[in-house]
């Protein structure tokens, strides 16, 4: 029994700022929780303007080192983001025996498994809850609930921004680049948003969930991904006359020994839950042997719904460190990775195109199509445009190899008939 | 360090059939999580003839103490249902100082708070994660995750009978009566199904939630509750037309010291994700301070998903066994009892009548809701009925407190004109 656990924050940004503000303002609450206080001891920030938001501004610090040389620190909060030099910062903490929370997502999603064998070595706990899905409990779930479960796979909408635009694009029927700029302007985007929109920070969050579920060591460069920079107002169109919505997802699925871990924009049917996730929400929805669909609902990002998980997961270290628990391994890996290629992958297709308004065009698709081994489920054709005597069509096909698909698209390409391929989106039912 | 954790199962059923099946299957994996293997050491069951499904039929008895006398089984499982004998098992198990995991509804809501301290003085867990949304993890989230969190409300669909009940009638138009019989011939209903149908078995599930999210002692006679038996097609009809699906939900709220906690029927708005929670599944909504809204999704019964949950509470013990650590108390209850009766419940209603067809009755109804500072805000007259010489209406109101509104029936029945009111339902937007 302890008469106070220390704290150490490393960051004082949106989310820091959050986190000192609950443990200030939750102090009681807290206390009676972990059965002893919670104390903020030293706060790290290179910006020193921010000392003014803490409650108690003698507990800053612009020099980092003073946290980890604090020997009565007994839990270290990395806050700051990005990799370099948080990983070093979140290494250094762990020898020096400190526990740590983080929300780092691209640190664990590029060294997870080492940390958390270092932290395993010093007898630490390194916990990062915050790191995917924000305010939504997710890995500790999946840790402690779903573990007898057999994960066979995890379909996730875990990208805030991307999905606010894909959103207004089909509420609204904006276009791309007005729905960013609109993401933007609230904040949801930031002013270089390719993290997000190219699928970088998904993929990073789906190789963390995926690692978890199926006890292998998936890194972010096992991860394919693709943006939603080529979706448009007409897709939205035709996807709401075809039955589906059109997500940014995040897929792992596991057959067999074959891990399939990807990013991509997709056309889901619009009586699935996750196509009622709208604006910011995250949902992740797991399908297990045992408890089959499984979903969970939430904010993904934003100050307070991700500073109550990071406080959670302090609340959890603080409550061993006070009856004297020891910390327990929190991850195995022991499956071979066997990932994939997305080259390798079947899934169904959505194909937008604009071809020569004239007679035989759809037999030569159908043709190319054909000697690819992919047949067609549904087309649509438009009404044609006179000016420039070209029609747009739609085709949806059977499940077909990405492969077979991606030399159909070629040969296509290479039609006379065929002005443009305007859009290719995989589908998932 | 154990060679083993042994466990002591009581009640061989559906349930109890398929944690056996999971302790045996997937042993291998087991061990690795915990570090040790879980043996199931012995199984009781007063019916013989269940033996024969267990792997090894010579560990079954039909005497119970052989398990509390087993002075090396280390944790019991309960899963014969009901309040008696299960509470006196339960106890006997503590009392022996085994730690117990349960699915036992009811024996939680009614006596929780006891036993759940009797467990904390001998120094051994109490598990119930299966108690409440089956194969869904919920109060390992709730008291994990969302701790921190000031919980302000929660609406649960946690009744998968009623659920598939309403779902086929608004679907296929189904009676109740109709519904209520394709679910017992399917077994999703009980040949006496007053448990589910009349909202006891929500009751139970929303006040062992509402204890847990509140840190107040909340037991089933604390729950308002009403059953779904009045809903017909006419009702689902009108929902429809007026943009409302209708869900039994199990609903705790607090608003400064003011606790709400019911079970009834509701009309809510058809673009709520709980209006897409269809047939057998569950889901909890949880609102709180800091995360926000939070939606919990999955398979509320069933044998496989509800074994999960109790194998994986039992693993979470078995590690601390394995480590040596002690049980954390799971549950503390500081905040004093303030229910709200419903009759002081504010809410909005949707009313469905049949009057006399004739001049001057919907200002005789208007008269009598604006005397009890009740207004409207839309009404539906459909056509009349020419033979009977009357007309259907119905009346959606603003919110109003409930005992006006009972006032209010009270004096419209005795109105000649009305010829029945034929139902009243609870709006939540």
């Amino acid at each position: 029994m302890k008469n106070s656990v220390n704290i150490g924050l490393i960051g004082l940004g949106t989310i820091g700022g959050g986190v000192a503000k609950i443990l200030h303002e939750k102090a009681d609450s807290i206390t009676k929780q972990v059965g002893t206080p919670l104390t903020l001891r030293s706060v790290a920030d290179l910006d020193e303007t921010r000392k003014a938001s803490l409650p108690d501004p003698s507990i800053f610090t612009t020099n980092v080192q003073n946290i980890f040389d604090d020997p009565d620190i007994d839990i270290v909060i990395e806050l700051i983001g990005g990799e370099t030099p948080a990983k070093t910062f979140i290494q250094e903490a762990i020898q020096r025996g400190k526990h740590v929370v983080t929300a780092n997502k691209e640190v664990l999603a590029k060294h997870g498994p080492e940390l958390l064998s270092l932290a395993d070595k010093h007898k630490v706990g390194l916990f990062y809850e915050a790191s995917v899905g924000g305010g939504i409990p997710l890995i500790a779930p999946l840790k402690r609930n779903l573990q007898v479960n057999d994960i066979s796979s995890i379909h996730t909408i875990i990208n805030g921004t991307t999905n606010y635009i894909l959103t207004r694009m089909e509420k609204e029927g904006l276009e791309f680049s007005a729905a960013l700029k609109e993401a933007q302007d609230l904040g949801y985007a930031e002013a270089d948003p390719t993290r997000d929109i190219e699928g970088f920070d998904a993929a990073y969050k789906i190789a963390i969930l995926a690692t978890i579920a199926f006890h292998t060591d998936i890194r972010p460069e096992d991860v394919f991904h693709e943006g939603i920079s080529r979706m448009t107002s007409q897709d939205f169109q035709y996807a709401r006359e075809l039955g589906y919505a059109i997500k940014l997802l995040a897929i792992t699925k596991k057959e067999g020994p074959f891990i399939q871990v990807r990013v991509h924009p997709v056309f889901i049917p619009d009586d699935m839950l996750l196509a009622k996730v709208d604006g910011v929400f995250n949902a992740v929805q797991i399908e297990g042997d045992l408890t089959g669909r499984v979903i969970f609902y939430g904010r993904g990002a934003g100050s307070e719904p991700t500073a109550n998980v990071i406080v959670s997961d302090v609340i959890h270290i603080a409550r061993s460190i006070n009856t004297g628990t020891e910390m327990q391994p929190e991850l195995y890996l022991d499956t071979p990775k066997q990932i994939i290629p997305i080259s390798e992958i079947e899934t169904r297709y959505y194909m937008r195109m604009t071809i020569a308004d004239m007679a035989g065009v759809l037999a030569q698709i159908t043709r190319v199509l054909g000697e690819n081994q992919i047949s067609i489920s549904s087309a649509i054709q438009k009404e044609a445009d006179i000016k420039s005597q070209t029609a747009e069509i739609v085709i949806m096909t059977h499940p077909a190899q990405e492969k077979a698909m991606q030399q159909a698209l070629d040969q296509m390409e290479s039609l006379e008939a065929v002005k443009e391929i305007s859009n290719l989106v995989r589908v998932e039912d």
